[in-house]
């Protein structure tokens, strides 16, 4: 029997409230912010990550057979712009990536919409982190809960689903529609993806 | 009887197919594409969309009532850079905000996704631009479905909806998370969204 993975929405939902959504005060198009650490370890959560580069969202994605869920969650991407732009060139991330998972509420019925959901509050976020000078695997994931938190395991549930079944490198860029082409093209789609999608299929 | 207002997914999906996504080679973090016009007032198509500051998404949305569609649609709205900062500054757009919608289908089943939808190919795109010296109302709606399109009629239905519903400036920020309590905070709020929102209710 293959583990039990547990959604990463419903993950980051437990852990609890970021509170409702704020304003980026950042100054957009700046350069992207460094990977920064606090003096004990923990990764910074970087404040102005919603000018950074879009890469997709999803709706109440699960990596388990279930119902779909009372509560509608949105689970939108972002990543650096340098390292974008680097994955751009090489169909890979460099070193020194940072990505943020963003989790919102949905809403169905509002102002004048009827049908389908648009986000509201967020409820959580998640940092994935490419330091290979730190991480043994080369990369770590933060669900963020404050300013700054703790590396999960390297053997967490997050680290092993993505080495396991990631299409390039740990992410999921299987899920990311501008960006698998680039892959597919510079031939750096893991081999685990490619034999997933001769069996289970991939994203069409 | 109200007006039937399509929804602009099944009015940009019917507009036909883009085809399937593309990477955008434009450099992250860039300058904000100027709103550029064809010698014969086409508006010129924004290639690097894509690494603009991202609004939020939406699935399946619809401004009358019906059921769930069996091919579900992703809409995600993008703004550039320069006008994302102004509208942080005053609440409200200034002129020659350049603003894109950007339909792809939902698939649910696919690679390791069991549950929920995730975003592949590009099906549509829409331009909303604010050019006050060239249109009556101050904005204008270009459905995409090349290099450069022509405008809709000042008495489109997206025009006629977007200025009769939208919270802010014609511009539908009701649905756009982060950028509604700032509007709130400078009172940019449309006398029509703040009514609707005591009647219909708004978004949470």
């Amino acid at each position: 029997m293959p583990s039990r993975y547990e959604t990463y929405a419903v993950i980051l939902a437990l852990a609890g409230s970021l509170g409702s959504s704020t304003v980026s005060q950042a100054q957009p198009a700046a350069p992207a912010a460094p990977v920064t650490y606090t003096a004990d370890g923990k990764l910074v959560f970087p404040k102005d990550y919603r000018t950074w580069v879009y890469l997709s969202t999803g709706m109440d994605m699960a990596y388990v057979e279930g119902a779909d869920p009372k509560q509608h969650l949105f689970d939108t991407v972002f990543v650096d712009p340098t390292s974008y732009a680097g994955f751009l060139k090489t169909g890979t991330w460099p070193d020194k990536t940072i990505m943020v998972l963003e989790v919102r509420k949905g809403q169905g019925r509002g102002s004048i919409n009827k049908v389908g959901q648009f986000q509201t509050a967020r409820v959580g976020a998640e940092v994935h982190v490419k330091d290979v000078a730190r991480f043994k695997s080369g990369w770590a994931f933060f669900p963020m809960t404050g300013e700054a938190s703790e590396a999960l395991p390297q053997t967490s549930q997050c680290n092993v689903c993505h080495e396991q079944h990631a299409a390039v490198d740990t992410t999921f860029v299987q899920f990311y529609p501008t960006l698998l082409p680039r892959a597919r093209e510079m031939k750096t789609l893991s081999a685990a993806y490619l034999a997933e999608e001769k069996t289970a299929g991939g994203a069409r």
